[in-house]
């Protein structure tokens, strides 16, 4: 048994919180009011007043049995992730700035998981509200609605609300930092919210003003990638490019290492196998990008290349999709390496996307254990991570997770490929969508958004970002039944 | 402890082995002496007598104690078949038709492997003996030199050489057709050679001499792909295509099913499961790309495109690589469903490559699994195939499997292209290696050579092909002390 109500109920809340925060694009318009040739206020509030009666709706099926079961988290973070896109998408088309609806859930969907495609030509000639809705987008998604919500409210006893958390946070588990996740929730957001603040104050000091400032910050702290320029971050000062390049790399942190930097356990914090394997790529990355861009702009200086190569590393590894240069002119090395970074992807517990750190770890200790037992057939060697073991559901789970990974990318190669763009145009653009990233290589390089995609393709590359942004789990419970038959529902289990 | 004596024995009884092979492209020089304006016989001597030699030298180290230790199977059949590539590239070299002796392992491993992928660029003006040896590698190669050679003589005792045969043969686990394995292998041979038989008779039916018959016969064999045109199957009449199309598809089929036919178990070989997904993935596969390509050659007849089509279908999955039209010129939804079935393979225990059927049901089972249990996370549902459960081991060691193999394609990717050939080119060349496939995209598709690739990338292909052939864990156990330390040496089991 599912708790229809509950869902429902969530739901509901869900709607009213994005029409509360619709309301800051909404002052956003009204400021620049004269400013910008279209206002589209009006587009938000018949967007807000949309939410606020189908949330209403919703509210009104106010459940007695508050639990939360099994089943029912994983369809709660999916079907609001769809909601708060579909809604999200509704001032876009309002206003005028994407006229097509399935282009401007493309857009939503892109934002709230932080994956940063555009279905945009030009972004320069959009209203400020319409651009700040596009980057506030990346923020939410970045840390998740969901944790969000359970921060102002508590949600569900029984440990629910943990449930909902293990859904929709990024990474093979999520650790509950202090006991009640309704406090982890609050210490995950207060983390996020700090870390943006100063990223804004430090952009300010440079060649933004404060619309660019709190815009690319919001980009960079949900790792999505959407700017307002459309030679995204290239015409700031390297000041501002080297601030976002550190940011970027400090949001695809896992934040439980945050969490024991200020409880003063620099120790245990620095001991993270995933923050040094992460770190470490990203150095390796660099210098090797460097030493194999240098030889392709011999008239760049030593620090303009590292600059270049490390902001595309930077970019690339954290899934956030900024550019400082058309990484396509990049030689072939250079683009791999991206395009395995783009793969790869941040640390577990991050606002980052792709495959995450802690999951490669593990399948390379994984890999390595198979083969040490090849040779010791007798052996059992069990895989430590961060000095605790891993226990086998959780290895086996990952070695699945990337199956899985694997066959959806396959079955969107081929759909994708139905419309007759260039295979890297497609292969990319399928990666770039699952792994939350942005860019795409052939075509998709060159001009740097999606729309001659197919509507069959954007779709495809909607639920992409989606099954990327969520881990593939909660989307594929809600089509399970679609999988392994009716009998998934018919099934009762109660969360202790 | 590994029995080093025993090791060099067996190389030294394989070197004679491939001498003894080799007298029959002697032989076919010797016919067309007058024929061919250069005459190889001479190339062929030398090789022979080096061969005998070396084998020579090994085989003083006749050992007291035949057991094979779990490691030796392994590392036996990795060093047989880099062994068995270097000498057989020999006659290339000395003939003066590949002067590089790089290229000339190349083209030998590329043979052996059943791959099929070439480094000439005109095979046309080739004497016949040494397109006599490239074809007839991938006969030798595509059942396998050791599996031969226990079908001649007893090998090791203790169940030894069950242990070489599990090593060499493709597919998650080889089934023993008959208690001892030296019969299981005579019975193979006989299988594979009836088969050869039966295609080669029906080729001289067409318009194939006996010599364009044996060569091709050879290729659909091994799943190989070499041919003697330089457009390969092309210019041949429909009914010589058709004939290759069914036989490529008949020897992609896990032997078993023949044993189980030739023994009258009509109804238990129909029941194999990953015979029926096999089928089931070629009649899809040449239905959607039938439909696919109509839409381009409008004056086209019914028949030519299902003809193509099929062909195409049948050389990819079964990783043959014959050609009887550009796949490259295919519109993009049929390039990648080929790329897809490269990827996919062949049946276990067939004489084709690719990550195979039968491993790509049990993936997709224990993907459906999970899901299951996300659901029911108390259920427990064991994944049975073919009606037997299939152990936790297996299960897993499949997905390992799987990520091994990830995990090499994306360092291959990453050192291909470091020299500047186009991605695609790049991307597809690893994949067709890795799969022993042949023809790739790109440059690749356009000019069917791998000529233009730097040393350093035509050594990776090298290394793909054989991790391919031999699906990776014999050549991983090679190298393993350099993955898992030295440790991996001091350990002594025997196989009982």
């Amino acid at each position: 048994m599912t708790n229809k109500r509950m869902i429902a109920y969530i739901l509901g809340i869900l709607l009213w919180l994005e029409a509360a925060v619709m309301l800051l694009p909404c002052i956003i318009g009204l400021i620049y009011m004269k400013a910008d040739t279209l206002s589209p206020v009006g587009s938000f509030i018949i967007s807000i007043s949309i939410l606020l009666a189908c949330g209403g709706i919703l509210l009104t099926f106010k459940p007695k049995d508050k639990t939360i079961y099994s089943r029912d988290g994983f369809v709660i973070v999916s079907l609001g992730w769809i909601a708060f896109s579909l809604f999200g998408a509704l001032p876009f088309t309002f206003s005028g700035a994407i006229p097509n609806y399935l282009d401007a859930v493309f857009e939503a969907v892109s934002g709230f998981t932080t994956t940063g495609a555009s279905i945009l030509t030009d972004v320069e000639c959009l209203p400020h509200s319409i651009l700040f809705w596009r980057s506030f987008t990346h923020w939410i998604g970045g840390m998740g609605v969901l944790v969000f919500l359970m921060a102002i409210l508590p949600l569900a006893g029984g440990g629910g609300d943990l449930y909902l958390m293990k859904a929709e946070s990024p990474g093979p588990d999520v650790g509950k930092l202090v006991p009640r996740s309704k406090n982890t929730a609050r210490i995950l957001y207060s983390l996020y919210f700090g870390l943006t603040l100063i990223e804004f104050m430090l952009l300010l000091f440079g060649d933004m003003d404060w619309f660019a400032a709190i815009t690319h910050t919001f980009g960079t702290a949900g790792t999505g990638g959407f700017g307002i320029k459309n030679d995204s971050i290239a015409s700031y000062s390297s000041y501002s490019q080297i601030v976002i390049t550190v940011f970027m790399i400090l949001f695809g942190v896992n934040f439980n290492v945050f969490f024991l930097l200020i409880c003063k356990k620099v120790k245990e914090a620095l001991k993270s196998e995933e923050l040094r394997v992460y770190l470490g790529i990203i150095f390796v990355s660099i210098v090797l990008i460097a030493i194999n861009i240098s030889s392709i702009y011999p008239d760049w200086s030593f620090f303009q290349i590292v600059n270049k190569s490390s902001f595309q590393v930077a970019s690339y590894i954290t899934t956030t999709g900024f550019t400082t240069t058309a990484a396509n002119d990049f030689p072939n090395f250079s683009r791999m390496i991206l395009l395995i970074l783009m793969c790869v992807g941040a640390c577990a517990g991050s606002t980052g996307g792709g495959f995450k750190i802690a999951r490669i770890i593990l399948i390379f200790k994984n890999a390595k254990r198979e083969i040490k037992r090849l040779i010791h057939p007798r052996s059992v060697n069990a895989i430590t991570f961060d000095g605790k073991n891993v226990d086998t559901d959780v290895r086996h789970g990952t070695n699945v997770f990337f199956v899985i990974y694997a066959i959806i990318t396959a079955l969107s190669f081929l759909i994708v490929s139905i419309d007759d763009v260039d295979l890297l145009s497609a292969v990319s653009g399928v990666v770039s969508a699952l792994n939350n990233i942005g860019p795409g290589f052939g075509r998709l390089g060159i001009e740097c958004h999606f729309a001659f995609f197919s509507p069959l393709s954007k779709i495809i590359f909607i639920f992409d970002m989606l099954f990327g942004r969520l881990e593939i789990y909660p989307m594929l419970i809600l089509f399970a039944p679609l999988i392994v038959g009716k009998n998934g529902r018919t099934f009762r289990r109660r969360i202790k």
